[in-house]
């Protein structure tokens, strides 16, 4: 049996808090006179109001245990309500509804695809709303990764967390405090990250909306040109490095602060991170300098910006990569499927999992060569869990099926292969930025026909939530009692 | 220590036997006073003179087992070197070595790309050569994957080999018998498939070439438009049959032929194959017959064809289905990576691979539901054994990884995404065409440059030896004492 009670009752209180954000933006609207605030204000009472009768209705103060079965269908229709009520001011002011979920599922998911064009000229409040979704997207899964997978044993958290444990610098033990370091860490660094950009030279408004969008690896600019319209170095190195920070896994974050950066370099995840960025930054860099005639430190810093972006899932861009040559291409195709850190705001396959894969194919041909050697693998300093292998190629092979059936689901709806396969393989990672005209980094979304965006936002929550756990909902088996 | 003695002697004795098989295209070169019969004669006398050398050489009446090592290095050695000899008639009628190169791997893979142009006003020795060189890759796969791959633990065959040894009608129980009967199977298969192309039309000598290309799976024809040359219904249908033949496990064909068809329905694999051909026909059928105003009888035979040229990994096309619609692009790429049964002569990820990997998603689905429940797999009526899961799921991983690289190597050398992606995803699953103007269905791989022709020739090797049996001479643990 599913306890509906209390799921309804955590989505009440979650409805509750996502309404008060709807008023940042209201009143944004109201200070430039623009008449926006009024959308603003009826979704947030609207939802306040749906939030507030959901509490009402399902608050019981005995305790209740949720089951893993509840958890499940918490998880996903916590993510389905916040997108549905979080369209809600988008529709105020005259977007379809189709377009409306689009944005705020890409918006929540950290993707970053964007239907709306001629950002620049869009009134102030629907651009902080924007970035407040990524925002909001951003502490809502890193929350999510350290509390509620792992106890669904879902997303390979459970590698790390008894990790963490071991360590004789005791990281914060109770979940209440876990969760509020990380929220200190989180908006800790995105004052940081705010201020960064307002003294290098964004306004104050585009430094906040951007520090939002580049914590939480999400993607959404205020300007159509994203981070090409600053034309400042300065502005696009910050940014490289907040976005790198983004896609790291909080929890070593928090224990890099309290027990210094030698942290961070102890972790084997971050280590392969770090190490795969600057060596693929620098295999393009000098590709492209040397195909195209830039000058390398150009090159270099377009590069680190436009592969850390695609990689840690962000998706801004600062030029279009597209126009670099085939390489670029093929390259930018395959960090499509890598993402950052477990653990983090970063999408797609993770660092992590692409690690212990190594780890495993480096097993399988020694087993192969010498079938009677018996390897112990261990990661990150301790022994692999029985269960990891098999749940990290599972995840692979899924992951790819996944892709593979949206590709065939977008073609059928009459988008070219390109197109197709890679928003279907954006869309997983919550990257933002495909290929070809529609969907590169120069395109815009606006003009996909409507299922397309539907099957999209349907792909970005499942790459969300880590395919499974939306998955396991259409099981029939679940649903028996 | 590696024993490189028996190694070279069981090359020499292949180089030997394809010396002979050069002699065929010479004798039809003879009758029509074409001079290639020389090129053909003197590749045959080198080939021979080198394989007799080796032979010689290597000698030794004592018997040698052959390690897990020297299994692996005569495997992919022997690959190889029957490649590079096959290619020689080739250099000696003018082709370029790349050329010569490509077109022999593709041919011996039975992968079915070309590079020569013009095929209709080609000498019939070569035309010959070409359908021979499918014919022995094909026979060559099939003992490879009976007797060599299950003693490497590549492959997935030991799933299949134990559980024809349960079974109350023996199978024939030594491994000559088992090759000798497979062989008289294949060659009976051949005559069958040649003497129906003939009644149905084709030319004796277009019969005998399209039988071996058809039953190999190779897709080697002696036309530019392949099949749709012969605007024959009939003849169509009979190369749906035979190819669909071709991918069937060859130890289940024999059982079907002592103990009636039923041995065929109660294969599992079979089963999905046959059924999984059947659903994706009728889908792809009343889409194109829908949106094109085709009549659906025509809808259906085209559709049929195609779809089992492709998913077989034969390559034949009937039609360009790449003119169909983006739905049939979508749909025939992801044909791409499906393949025919394990134990044929088809490549790609194979039937059985998908099947196991449904299971396990399913289980892992239960145990996410229900932690403590015990799930027992079994696939076709037997218990899986334990390390097949896992070896399954990261062949699909490394399939799928092998796919990616490739495709990057391809955009380094300037070819655009979709030639890239699909030519590696082709040339992997030795498929035969990819999309686009070049690789596609209507294209040639003339003109793509050199070094890609070397990337894809490797990528067919990689396949068509199931990854491992290649990549594991690349672990510096190999070459290990």
């Amino acid at each position: 049996m599913l306890n509906l009670r209390p799921i309804f009752f955590a989505i009440g209180l979650m409805l509750a808090i996502l309404s008060a954000t709807m008023i940042l933006p209201a009143l944004v609207d109201l200070a430039d006179a623009n008449s926006d605030w009024r959308a603003f204000l009826a979704a947030a009472v609207f939802t306040f109001f749906v939030g507030g009768l959901l509490v009402l209705m399902t608050f019981d103060d005995r305790q209740i245990e949720l089951s893993v079965k509840d958890a499940f269908l918490l998880t996903t229709l916590s993510w389905v309500m916040l997108c549905a009520f979080a369209a809600l001011p988008f529709i105020g002011v005259g977007i379809s509804y189709t377009d409306a979920f689009f944005e705020t599922m890409s918006g929540l998911t950290t993707t970053g695809s964007t239907v709306l064009t001629g950002l620049d000229s869009l009134p102030r409040g629907v651009l902080l709303w924007r970035a407040l979704l990524n925002g909001i997207g951003g502490i809502g899964i890193i929350v999510m990764a350290l509390l509620i997978l792992p106890y669904l044993r879902v997303g390979g958290m459970q590698l790390f967390r008894a990790e963490s444990s071991d360590k004789s610098e005791k990281i914060v033990p109770r979940a209440l405090e876990l969760v509020s370091a990380t929220a200190g860490v989180y908006v800790g660094l995105l004052v940081l990250c705010a201020v960064v950009y307002a003294l290098l030279g964004m306004s104050i408004f585009d430094a906040i909306c951007h520090s939002m969008a580049t914590l939480a690896t999400g993607g959404f600019s205020t300007h159509d040109l994203s981070f090409k319209f600053f034309q400042s170095p300065a502005i696009e190195w910050s940014g490289t490095f907040f976005m790198a920070l983004g896609a790291l896994p909080f929890v070593v974050l928090i224990q890099a602060m309290s027990g210094g950066p030698r942290a961070l370099w102890r972790d084997e995840q971050v280590r392969g991170f770090i190490g795969f960025l600057i060596v693929v930054t620098l295999i393009l860099a000098m590709w492209y300098s040397m195909t195209r005639g830039v000058p390398l430190t150009d090159a270099v810093r377009l590069s680190a910006f436009n592969v850390t972006s695609i990689v840690t899932t962000t998706g801004f861009v600062s030029d279009d990569y597209t126009q670099w040559g085939t390489f670029a291409i093929g390259l930018f195709f395959l960090l499509t499927f890598v993402g950052g850190c477990s653990g983090s705001t970063a999408g797609a396959i993770k660092i992590y999992r692409l690690q212990v894969a190594g780890l495993l194919t480096r097993r399988h041909f020694t087993h192969l060569i010498s079938p009677n050697r018996i390897v112990t693998l261990s990661y990150n300093g301790r022994r692999l869990p029985d269960d990891v292998p098999f749940s990290v190629v599972a995840f692979l092979a899924i992951y790819m099926a996944t892709v593979g059936i949206f590709t065939v689901l977008l073609t059928g709806m009459g988008l070219d292969l390109t197109t197709s396969l890679s928003s279907a393989a954006q869309a997983l990672g919550n990257v933002g930025p495909g290929f070809g005209d529609i969907v590169g980094p120069s395109g815009n979304f606006a003009t996909l026909p409507a299922p397309a965006k539907w099957v999209l936002a349907l792909a970005m929550l499942l790459g969300r939530l880590e395919l499974f756990t939306v998955l396991v909902l259409f099981r029939p088996e679940f649903w028996r009692s």
